[in-house]
């Protein structure tokens, strides 16, 4: 690999990369000419088929009641799209697995200390909205993975309860330990408040919603308005979702009816302080009660109060219960089986579960998986069955920790190995811009995708209308769609990041916003009035989600290919590099100001201030491994490029090789600490839950300082990318 | 000057200059040693007289009553003051002017649709705070110079009402003509806020303080804390300051006994339309009966509600009237006779009138000043008279508009013109850190004494302080002390504007924040529990303004010097550079983005969206002439630099030369359209008000798209530094 041809090979590369660019053709990637013909064809085919009505009355029909885990009418939804996907030619199985799902039994948050108040905890039903009366069957606002307690504690505001928030708190001489603290929602994934906070020493934890973030400073309010109203509850998991999803009794393993179970108070996973949401109606008289410093400006909230920080004079209790019962998560798989390729699986998924009726989540996302499964299905009736298999599931116990997804695809992984192809998911999706994102290996087969789908309002191509959007914020145009980098909070995660199964996460939004997230307000009537009232960007998802699962399907060779993921990696390794370089360089300006009092003369003598203590000063790291890792891929990347054609020779055995490649990005050992997660390009972060970290091992060595971790995970990652080259040596081998 | 002597010089300067920097001795500038260490001796002495319960006293003398132009107790403070100045050994005249000083007869705010609500415009009492009762001599919340009128109409929310904001509303298709606007206080001098708004066509103006900017999201509110309540009202002059301070009857001229006036109606400087400020308690209720788009998310306050913008449903009428009152103006000027150098000036000033009780603006001050002018005095009766005249200057009518000390110095332009050597100016001053503005031929001289005073607190001198501040808050470190530059808002303008003068403003602040500023609750109370209660930067404050008079009073050579200077403006002929520059690529990208179609494309169909229309091209300006006069600028300061040793020959003719520098920087024609501002190096924005636009020719031609003026400005700029230039070589040639 380091002889005097490669360098031949990087000139050939480069001129041959140039005429490649020059001779685009429309002809589909991974197709022959002829047969993307008459892909184009099926897939007009398949645009006409499509019907918003049908997305319309499903919403309806799917969110007339709360549907949550094993509520009666999950099971009546689970059956309902069973009984559709059966109707439209497909093979039906529902898979169940007996899960943890905790539920509330008691839930108490009062003020007894300065003065008293009970939360009301409670969501009003709102004039209009009928499902909003449905009370009785909906779960109320609660944290799933809280443990029970009962704690009695001041109160401290700690913002969005991230780790730089308790430098802050220190900075100011306040200590959580033993106190209770209230923190807002947004910042990160809700799960890694309760989280910092026991880490720290807190007791309990509130969560609320700010009208800042999630209320009257965003717009009119529910029932005037989309957004969240002062009773609105968000519900949520907040299991240890960055160690790993799925069902907290079964680590790592299917929770099939026989498995093997670990007790509740032997689950890792579950937080460890008793945690509760609370709406911002609850919130303000807590924090009203507050006294001490003031809290810092970019801590501030809408409410109409001078923030304070505490701790206390407020004390409060928090008390809760939960049933600490087994409920079945129900996964619908619908299968169509391939003409061709039956071993190799395209999988599309969305889950029907929802914290109460779930209109836009997840339903809008479902009922448009449901229309594209039923057009395929009448595609395949008239002829026109897929070369792959083609699998359409619908996963329940997505919403306490993707339980439905997680625990299937533990329980067939070895098969999932062999078999996945891709895996597509969408879950609540509603009006304006298109947002993908996925595998770069992907990324130039999904570009096409995006010109050829039009913008149902605006008469231009959702490619248009994503750039028009970059370019008016001041942003570079986009020369190619650009997929973002998958973190969490969706199904993709187990596929993507578990066992390395190439994914995609599609969705339409920007001008669909609100505040009915996981709170009582989700309903029809609200995505009726706010969302995509005529289900045309539904539709629009079809047809982009339609378009990425047939071609996947119909290929005559996988499109993937390795440039595109090689030059975005390499935009991360500079990323990673240039974070080493900025936090050297701040560490080392924050030490020597540190250590010449600078920050003791600058403060106010009128308020307690700890100046910070300094930090161990960030060694250079070796990054030659990734460079040299890195050229490498590039290499490979562009003679992969260089010897694709379609039709190919060896089509049947070059697709095996490519369907295996994004498993080249994981290792068995998995990430530090967190061994599930696998994929060593994509994780979400350990402190934002659902924001994505790229290079994670790398990149969260260097965040969290860990020094000797930093170089550990260079080479580990450099060995990785080595590694994924020689797979696409091997594909192109076969192609040669 | 163009001769190749230049270039030797040019080489002998870049070496000399190394040498001064480090045979820096501590000599104090303009003394000789023995004259410096007499001088230090005296500032020992001087230090050694201050008492902070002079101060305290003082204050809570001077503000135990409202004393706004024209008052009774306003009377008795100048009374006192003068009497003081007497006792002190100073010669003292109270020079009265005869002003327009409007005050209010109808005020009348009321919502008529869709709900009724009549505003309050009413501060009532709080607990704790005597001043707060007397409500009987105080004048109501208005805005001084606001026209009469009676109007009604719908109302719209504009945000600051700043000519950006006037865009944002274009791009919602929302014009204000015929309409009332509701424009909070910040983000400019409030004057500009009707100003634009007449400009756009409204006919009526409300302001009102946003309790974002300045209420309970600030901190705790009066009396709890120093913030501002929900009653309380910013009052406070909207005359057309940036055309002109002073009376708007006797423009450009002194408002003597029988100085021929204009009729209140003929008075250019005026609003056009009627405007009150109103408390954030008055404005809630129309706000909040707001409709039409939400407003901006940068728009929105801290009031509990969604931002709209309207028009209407809010219909609101608002009726003022005023008493078109002559009011006197009573100007003390407490004058020291030099004894080496009477008819040399240095004058040392701050107003004495208040909105209502005005402990902090202005008494803050003015007590500082009678501090220092007691101090001098004592000093002179034991034989250390000042060898310069000093002059101790307590202004009337400055709230109005900078009256008194504008019609005085418009009175006695030609003798100033002769005489004054600098003006030294203080106005509310609380604790934290020192900040001064001024002349930058003067910043050299200025830096020592920050190195001299020490902070009353943390025992390390001022300057160390403040670049504490520059270094925590990520700013570069500062190698001397940054005066900045002066725009407008204190009696400053006058001298250092119109004539010419060298001109500094100190004073305190950054710990002592609060919402008192022009409400009923500047009050002594809310000083001593909130401000500086010890007067520890009060005595500070003496100790610097003090030092800044001596030593310019004392100085065997006047101590300018002109490469601090120089760099500055290099600085600015840098910026309005790069201002071009990127107002030309920013105008260019924005004008391809509109023409493209991009901004309809990322609109969202749901909300009303007009594109805006694109701009014309920005030209290349030639700035050669600016860089030309600069790099003679550069030699000449040097050269200065080069020849200046203390004692020198000739030194009363030097000192003649360099006191008349600074007003070589004005042109008798002033700047465009406003010729009473005749500095062309620093002036208030037209559009900021107390704002600074430095280069205010050149700079503001740019910003306002003024293509043929923008090069007008650079020639006459370029011809005004050159004059600076041969007035160097003048001074240096004395020296020679």
């Amino acid at each position: 690999m380091k002889s005097n041809s490669f360098l031949a090979l990087i000139a050939l590369v480069v001129i041959f990369n140039v005429a490649s660019v020059c001779a685009q053709s429309t002809t589909l990637m991974g197709f022959s000419d002829q047969a993307s013909s008459k892909q184009v064809q099926l897939e007009k085919a398949f645009d006409a088929m499509l019907e918003a009505k049908n997305l319309d009355q499903w919403m309806k029909h799917l969110s007339a009641r709360p549907h949550h885990v094993g509520s009666p009418y999950d099971k009546e939804v689970v059956d309902f799209v069973a009984a559709k996907f059966k109707e439209w030619g497909y093979q039906v199985k529902i898979e169940q697995f007996d899960i943890l799902f905790p539920t509330p039994k008691v839930r108490l948050l009062e003020m007894i200390a300065p003065n008293s108040y009970t939360a009301t905890l409670t969501e009003p039903p709102v004039e209009g909205d009928a499902s909003s009366m449905q009370t009785d069957e909906a779960l109320p606002g609660y944290n799933c993975f809280s443990i029970d307690g009962d704690v009695t504690a001041a109160l401290v505001y700690v913002n969005y309860g991230l780790p730089e928030d308790y430098v802050e708190l220190e900075k100011r001489g306040i200590d959580v330990k033993g106190k209770i603290v209230i923190a807002k929602y947004m910042g990160s994934w809700r799960g890694i408040k309760p989280k910092v906070a026991a880490e720290k020493g807190a007791i309990g934890c509130i969560i609320y919603s700010d009208p800042k973030d999630d209320g009257y400073f965003r717009g009119d309010v529910y029932p005037k308005g989309p957004y969240k109203n002062e009773h609105g509850v968000q519900r949520g998991a907040v299991m240890d979702l960055p160690f790993a999803p799925g069902d907290p009794l079964t680590p790592g393993y299917g929770s099939t009816k026989n498995a093997k179970r670990l007790k509740p108070e032997e689950a890792t996973s579950l937080t460890k302080i008793p945690v509760l949401p609370i709406s911002y109606h609850d919130a303000l008289p807590l924090l009203k009660a507050l006294q001490g410093p003031v809290a810092p400006s970019s801590w501030r909230g809408a409410l109409p109060i001078t923030y304070h920080i505490g701790p206390g004079p407020a004390q409060v209790r928090l008390k809760l219960e939960f049933n600490w019962d087994l409920k079945p998560a129900y996964n619908v798989i619908a299968t169509m089986n391939g003409t061709t390729y039956p071993d190799e699986w395209v999988i599309r998924g969305n889950h029907h579960d929802a914290w109460v009726h779930g209109a836009n989540d997840p339903i809008s996302g479902l009922v448009a998986l449901m229309e594209e499964a039923r057009a395929v299905g009448t595609l395949a009736k008239q002829g026109h069955r897929p070369k792959r298999t083609m699998m359409y599931c619908a996963w329940g116990a997505e919403e306490p920790g993707l339980i439905g997804s997680t625990e299937w695809v533990e329980t067939h992984a070895d098969e999932l190995r062999q078999k996945a192809v891709a895996y597509i998911n969408t879950d609540g999706t509603n009006r304006g811009f298109l947002g993908a994102g996925g595998s770069h290996t992907l990324e130039k087969f999904f570009d096409p995708i995006t010109r050829d789908v039009m913008d149902p309002v605006k008469n231009v191509s959702l490619f248009e209308r994503r750039n028009a959007v970059e370019l008016v914020n001041g942003r570079a145009s986009w020369d190619t769609y650009k997929l973002y980098a998958l973190g969490s909070g969706s199904d993709y995660s187990p596929f993507f990041q578990h066992l390395g199964v190439a994914s995609f996460n599609l969705g339409f939004g920007g001008e669909g916003s609100g505040g009915e997230y996981h709170t009582m307000y989700d309903s029809y009537d609200l995505y009726k009035r706010f969302k995509d009232p005529e289900f045309q960007y539904g539709v629009a998802l079809v047809k982009v989600a339609g378009r990425t699962s047939l071609r996947l399907a119909n290929a005559e060779v996988l499109p993937f290919e390795f440039q595109h993921f090689t030059e975005t990696v390499s935009e991360y390794i500079d990323e990673v590099s240039e974070l080493a370089t900025s936090l050297r360089e701040e560490t080392a300006k924050e030490n020597k100001l540190i250590r010449d009092g600078h920050y003791a003369l600058a403060a106010d003598p009128n308020q307690v201030y700890i100046a910070p203590t300094p930090k161990q000063e960030v060694p250079h790291f070796n990054f030659a491994p990734l460079h040299n890792a890195l050229n490498v891929l590039k290499l490979q990347a562009n003679a992969f490029t260089l010897a694709t054609k379609t039709p190919t020779k060896n089509a049947p055995q070059l697709n095996q090789t490519l369907k295996d490649m994004e498993r080249s990005l994981t290792r068995a050992e998995g990430l530090p600490r967190r061994p599930w997660f696998k994929h060593h390009i994509y994780a979400p972060g350990f402190y934002t839950g659902y924001g994505v970290k790229t290079l994670p091992g790398v990149r969260e060595a260097i965040e969290q300082r860990n020094y000797p971790e930093v170089q550990e995970q260079i080479d580990i990652l450099a060995q990785v990318l080595m590694g994924f080259s020689t797979h696409i040596g091997q594909a192109v081998a076969v192609m040669e």
